[in-house]
């Protein structure tokens, strides 16, 4: 089955992708940095059952007990924006519920209990809203959620307690950063109670000319308007982003992408970092027409599938640095 | 007709070509510097008629007026290293005789009345030496040399006396270059009467790793002994570069190897000097069997196209800066 990444989505030329995520707990159970062994266990097969006993949805989701897996497994997860940093670190106790398509995973005893996030390929939030609700409906019919009239839902963080969703969308904004204009972006975010960050999240510098903007704000604000203000947000850095584009010299446009197509289909050895600058290069020459003859959504899949864990993972075995940076190369060349 | 240098010659990982160069002039006339317009007609024209009248020899060549070249015409000459940069820069009286595969040209009334010069692939000096020598008979069968018993054929220039004879190599050195080792081998060679050039010979830089050895003495040794020590410093250059290059990482040969390849078949605008730096490296991979597929003597010709004066004389127009960038990176892509 294709992964969700395989095929484009709309505004592709700026927008890589959408995430919406949304943060559950079970009532009368503390929440997972307190919890025991026993109750994780508990929780972890009483949501999977919970999911499993909708025909429908359960039969499209695997479940992982996620120390079960082999580290590389666990890192190429992150890589592939699948599970959180602290999820694969850390992962006693922890389980995953993953889509075939791989469009959908469910952290278990996360931070919170249940955190459902959907992935769409480019802006796409309604869409991933309506599919993460109806797991969350699914869930809520055989799960009984911490709720509070007053806060809405209870979330170990206070910053997700409300509608404990988090919308966001991962921006490919190649000549805003060239132009400096990131940070004007960033300050016009803030002040409707989103943010930007870089590519992994909070803390975690743009690679590629990646950024993810997301909401803050998740109290005293509903779903939709949340969803509302990040379309709006993505319109205006989409219009800043396409004006700087067409102003940009064409032929050096060209000549950088097909520089940077050349090298990846030639070199022989390829760093990570090297690989998303160069990488960065190709995507904004296929968005803008100059690179013909290359589907977008093959640079999605090789961008997504060059980390260096994910790299090991489909080498099957551990690679040192220079080994990494060979079979890097190989898939560049393979796939390109 | 194929031209000289779309054939491989021997110890083609280390030597481009061969090139043999005699001075002569005819007796009773000034020395070039000092000849008159009718002088130079005369003489162009003798020694015309002259070569001509050789039936063998003859029929392989074509006379050119210089001062009837276009400029770009005659600087493309100099790139081809057909001709001197002062005879094209100065064409008014001088003339040109050149063969159809381009591998000897004569120039009239350059420094001395005429310059015999055979260019062969690889290292050749004996066969180069041979046509030279033909050609010298075939002159002197109808022409009176300016001679003199004690010091052979007179020159204009004193360095020149006795044989005429400038016997060089151009060497591609990339790995005694990186290691330095250019400048030990210039002081050995200078001990034997030699001398180590820039790609364009007295006074040039070293463009791609490229160096010209000739002898510097023709006064007081014989022909054979200055092509035997040109032999020997080729050798010696050859052993050492061989023995540099195989001590080299073949993972990061072939992978600098292939990045300059795969840029130079997907730039969109390459300048002079990047292109001879690619070029380079695409040479000692090819020659050292990393890349496969492309023969060495398609990386000659392009090599000997890309010059500035030759892009515009194949364009057959007048180029910008810019616009033999991108006729360059054309040519290159097409060729490679």
């Amino acid at each position: 089955m294709n992964k969700w990444y395989a095929s484009l989505g709309k505004e592709a030329d700026t927008v890589v992708s959408t995430r919406i995520r949304l943060a559950r707990n079970l009532a009368g159970i503390p929440f997972p940095s307190r919890m025991t062994a026993e109750q994780r266990r508990q929780v972890n097969e009483q949501v999977r059952d919970a999911l499993f006993a909708d025909t429908t949805l359960g039969k499209q989701f695997k479940y992982l007990e996620m120390e079960t897996l082999p580290d590389i497994t666990a890192e190429a997860m992150v890589e592939r924006h699948l599970i959180s940093p602290a999820f694969a670190a850390r992962r006693e106790g922890k389980a995953l519920l993953l889509s075939e398509d791989e469009s959908v995973s469910i952290m278990l005893c996360e931070e919170d209990h249940i955190r459902i996030q959907v992935m769409e390929a480019g802006l796409a939030p309604e869409e991933a809203y309506r599919t993460a609700n109806a797991i969350d409906d699914a869930l809520s019919a055989r799960l009984t959620y911490a709720f509070d009239e007053r806060l809405g839902y209870l979330t170990e963080c206070p910053t997700n307690l409300g509608t404990g969703l988090r919308a966001s969308l991962m921006l490919h904004l190649p000549a805003l950063e060239a132009s400096g204009g990131i940070n004007r972006l960033a300050a016009t975010v803030s002040k409707i109670g989103m943010t930007v960050r870089g590519t992994y999240g909070e803390g975690t510098k743009p690679v590629a000319a990646l950024y993810q903007v997301s909401n803050q704000v998740t109290l005293g604000i509903s779903e939709e308007a949340a969803i509302e203000n990040l379309r709006a947000i993505a319109a205006q850095a989409i219009q800043q982003e396409r004006a700087l584009r067409s102003s940009l010299d064409p032929d050096g446009i060209e000549d950088a992408a097909y520089r940077a197509l050349g090298t990846l289909k030639f070199a022989r050895a390829v760093t990570s970092q090297e690989f998303m600058e160069l990488i960065s290069q190709v995507r904004l020459g296929v968005a803008m027409g100059v690179i013909k003859d290359l589907p977008l959504a093959t640079v999605e899949e090789l961008m997504i599938s060059a980390g260096p864990a994910s790299i090991q993972a489909a080498e099957g075995k551990p690679l040192d640095p220079a080994e990494r940076d060979k079979a890097r190369a190989k898939l560049a060349r393979e796939r390109l």
